[in-house]
């Protein structure tokens, strides 16, 4: 499955045109052309590289899944992997799908699976059409906006679950089963989500520190703009990760509490009970102590278990263990 | 809602005056201008950016709450974010405001929200009136002093409380619930002050080493010492996330003995009550006994109950077990 | 035992000559030549150091296991050391086996022990016949793509077993000892793998920025994408390490858990076990109770037993301690 | 309170002289002059600055206490702020107090207040009158060298006393509330110390590397040993840091280790001390087991008691639970 | 007690003469010489420092021990700080000695005290004797390579002991206080260990990049080979560091596992021991009960006690309590 368009003079010129004019648009001089596919086949992609010269190597990383995000300058071309995320709010997992970009200096080439959905990238160069001028900068740019923006949301939703967490740890009937799975998750979504921004900074330096083939052209602050998500992912992906580890860490601290608390407990109600016990024991006996077998005798027993346990309860009440 | 100043020579020429006549000051060749916007709208703004030409880019992160703190260079403005902070001693949270500025040559203009108190600004100028001669250098200054002194001050009540949770934790009857929830809410304010702080070296370091819009000229030693404390703030932060994280451990540990002493008790206890438990239980036994039913049976009884219970609480109190 | 292989003009033209015939090849202008040791001695490679004009040092590296992963840039050739690796799913323990090679401009050498199986280098080379004509950079390549792509599979079987780790952790019925044990031995594999694979890094970068004798001319793309499998590589790792001890918390937290539980069962079942003893201790006293003797006795202390009992049970199951 | 000195040819040619004779010395071109103030008013250092040209800033750093450890580069003077130390042995903790200097290329002013001797400094100076030619470089010299050397004792001392952690740590009977305490106490000396030294690394870099004012010309090997100094501090602070870390997780893992002992024997001691209860029990029943109210049944139970208490004992010593 | 030793040509020409003709050897212009003190006074330094020009601050640091590693560049001369380490596998600790050496043009002195033995690196160099042609940079490869050598093999020692750890910690029938002891020594000997070899890579970094002296002249290669050695010992103490904090974790948590079951256990038995408890308690009751005193009674109680024992057995074990 495949979309094309072409533009000229800030207008949308050609849509949807069958990839074997692509040629045609590229030769006339001030066209710029985009060309989408979704799970392309090797022969697919071979046609486009063809046309717009691409090398050999970087098809078969396109065709390969699992690159890191990353930016490989070819003589003529940039070849670009980044990664789409979303959060699964009910698991609290975090779903990435991979997006690769050839990028020439009239075209750009997108290349994804099923799983995500190239609308997300048309809406938004569709809603910033003043830009549509810049040509294959603006394709970039837009595409790589669209990207970080949605990295830039799955921080916010895990932000928002790790304050929900944070509420739940001092709840005092807490499910802790629960914050301990909820925070492992976090947790690992947060590495995952780290595995893929770390290196989008070192993808937006490269368009702009060296950009010698022009993609950033005329669009620098927009670029430094996108930078500066990025860098504000990574930020906010630290702080998590740091405010995580110490909610597992309190969360322990906490959970050695209840336990002594509850030792305490166990500790006092044991002791209470065994009063009865002693009592009643020592006037089983069967040897001759006084009341032995007298009325008097029940009431001395009855009298001591409880004096004896009201004093202990009061206790354990006035040293706070009950 | 805005404030409006111009300033010539030294001194205030304008204040107070509707935002239309920003342009009759600028025009006139040697005044500078602040302009102060609460919660402003687009359309407010973008009368600002057509007399100071901002770029649509600076107008749009001006608007949007949740840049990082920073500065943007573009080609005749600077555009500065930077995060006003309190501290809430009661909670033991940390009260965070945006702050944004563009800087041109001739002006200042400063956008926050109605959770930040621009007199604060107004009156760190008015303090410094000595400097006014520096131009638009001398109101960045004092935007910039004005907001690190803050953070200053926010890492210095964080010291205290920390110090306040030290006090507390070798406390012998500690309230260690309120421990773990206030070294918690300490740990994230720490975090957030960090998240804050951190951006704030590199905006000193680009406006003292990349001075290009002669931003900080004839300020250096100003500019330096505001980094000076930005530092201060960042090595202090440090510090204490170190000191905070300490004491998490170790009150896990203190903690961890407390439970040991516990059971130490526990065992003690319930050995020296399961004496008269033994005892009276032998002496209860339906079988022939000697003494059995006999006074003397009693004494012995007895006897045996109150030696054996000593002997075991002294060895316990000789090995440190009660 | 001892490889040998010749090219030119893109093709074998000789493969499996001896040793002494070398020479001839390379003095013939446009050949080079692939040689391989297994398990060599001092002699072997000296014959080989002295046609090729070896330095002695490269030759004592080459013989003496445990180098680290490294180039040596010598004034006519290169040394390099690398260590494939493979991963024992059974026992979850990392084995490796250093290959080595001196590559000078018209030859590569190569020297491993019997645990490497030198097939797996030449049927990727095999496999890539189309580069040839590159020469000895073909050669160096093809190696170190081979060795790379078997640590990248190594560090996806880590990922692996690491998702059947956290799959076990949250088992109801867990078998603890086991994740300890596996997670100990993962964490160590990770270590080892990690000490592989981070010099791996400096090897690519000093091949494709000082590349001083041409080993990588016309293979840059080919470098480059090596280079990013084994930043890949490293960033799994990071990421895998950093898993593996939020496993480990984890786990920690989950036992501290289970044994809150434990012990509020412990407690809830100690005091419900209590009454009937308590109770039976009462009426089993040597006095004159009311219904002494009786069958009435006998009801009250029976329905005593059962309606505490009861009591007890449904107070423990209300605040979820059973 | 202030002290005031002259050199010229190397030796002492005033010494006390009131403040405002410093400029005579000045005046006269060889001379170089030492002026020391402690806890001194604005009005103190304003005679000063005007005498030496210092710029108000530094002036106002030199008064408010709490800068962080830094070198300061004013166009015509240096602005020196260090920390002294001393180590308290018996509370474990830190003092800290602030010392600043003014250099210029003819004078040197120190600032300070009671807490800091001064005295130490001029014995450290009298120490090496054989480098008094080199004039303020000397004195700069004198004053840092002097300071570090406190630091190097104190990281000496802290060594000290965690090697006396250590040791208790592994006492049979280990007070480890005092374990406790004393380890967060020096944890916490630690990262002060840490906050004071960092600093100085990049203070004596500065005078090593950017030297325009010439205040370490002549002197650099003394300078530069200053420095190794700074490093071995730091180093040793950084592997003490490291230790602490490692005392308090192994007290962790000592405490729970000791907590299961307990837990063994008080499982073994339970399980002993049950065994009469439970056949005393049995023999206590009213009901016609054999031997009923005999002798022979009171021989079986004490022997059941005996036997059972016995094998117990012996089992749970051989699986050394006791 | 001294050592000296005179090359020429390769060869040695004097061996032992006393201090005082070191002169002589090296007027002759194509000697070099070696002088070895052990445990020298200042005097016995003095001498030879007027004969080479030594600065008397590198005197004064051969003099007073506790240097760091290090590399002290003077104009005419080099002083090195270096650690001989070995272990001790008894007691799992490092032991160090401090050499230090001048090295000039034409001369090496070398400086410890008597817990080294020189003669290591006196034996290194005669097992080198082809390379003696380079003169002083030979004598100080051998010295550096020496002790770096024995740097590498205590690191080999202490991955065994670490690797012995392991095999300990997950023994059914552990000595945890050895595991604890040993692996918080381990950790103690790899702080240190890292403190010595840390600054290594920063020593032969300088002689190799900054070899303005000519130290290294003409055995770069060897020398290179000296810092691999040296990244290789970095490297693996690293790993080792992150290996013990992982077995202390992991020891922990197996702990915490141990712990679970022993409660687990003590819980199960404690309630197969209330049984007898509980039913003998009911059938010693004075009230009427059924089967009061008859032996139909005893049978109902026996059967009570071994039915009701055993079906709470079999629970337990199918839970995998007991």
């Amino acid at each position: 499955m495949s979309h094309t368009r072409a533009y000229r003079d800030g207008k949308i010129v050609g849509d949807g045109f069958p990839l074997d004019q692509v040629s045609d648009y590229l030769e006339n001089g001030d066209c710029f052309v985009w060309v989408d596919f979704e799970s392309p086949t090797q022969k697919d992609l071979e046609k486009v590289a063809d046309e717009l010269n691409l090398h050999e190597l970087a098809i078969e990383d396109a065709l390969v899944p699992g690159q890191r995000p990353k930016i490989d300058r070819y003589e003529n071309f940039l070849f670009v992997t980044v990664y789409d995320t979303t959060f699964d709010g009910e698991s609290g997992d975090l779903v990435t799908s991979e997006v690769k970009a050839f990028v020439t200096r009239r075209a750009v080439v997108t290349i994804h699976d099923a799983s995500f959905d190239i609308e997300l990238v048309r809406k938004h160069w569709d809603d910033n059409k003043d830009l549509i001028d810049h040509g294959v900068p603006y394709l970039l740019w837009g595409l790589l906006d669209a990207i970080v923006d949605r990295q830039y949301q799955v921080a916010d939703q895990l932000d928002d679950q790790i304050d929900g967490l944070e509420d739940g740890m001092f709840d005092p009937k807490p499910q802790t089963m629960d914050v301990q799975r909820r925070s492992f998750t976090l947790r690992r979504s947060l590495v995952e989500l780290r595995r893929i921004v770390t290196p989008m900074r070192e993808v937006l330096n490269t368009l702009l520190r060296r950009d010698d083939m022009n993609t950033t052209k005329g669009m620098g602050p927009y670029y430094q703009d996108v930078y500066d998500h990025v860098l504000r992912v990574t930020e906010q992906t630290d702080s998590l990760r740091d405010l995580v580890s110490t909610i597992l860490d309190t969360n322990l601290s906490i959970q050695s509490n209840r336990m002594n608390l509850v030792m305490k407990k166990v500790t006092s109600w044991a002791a209470i009970i065994a009063v009865p016990t002693a009592v009643t024991g020592y006037f089983g006996q069967n040897v001759m102590f006084p009341w032995y077998g007298t009325g008097l005798g029940f009431a001395v027993s009855s009298a001591a278990i409880v004096v004896l346990g009201v004093i202990l309860y009061l206790q354990f009440k006035r040293r706070d263990w009950l």
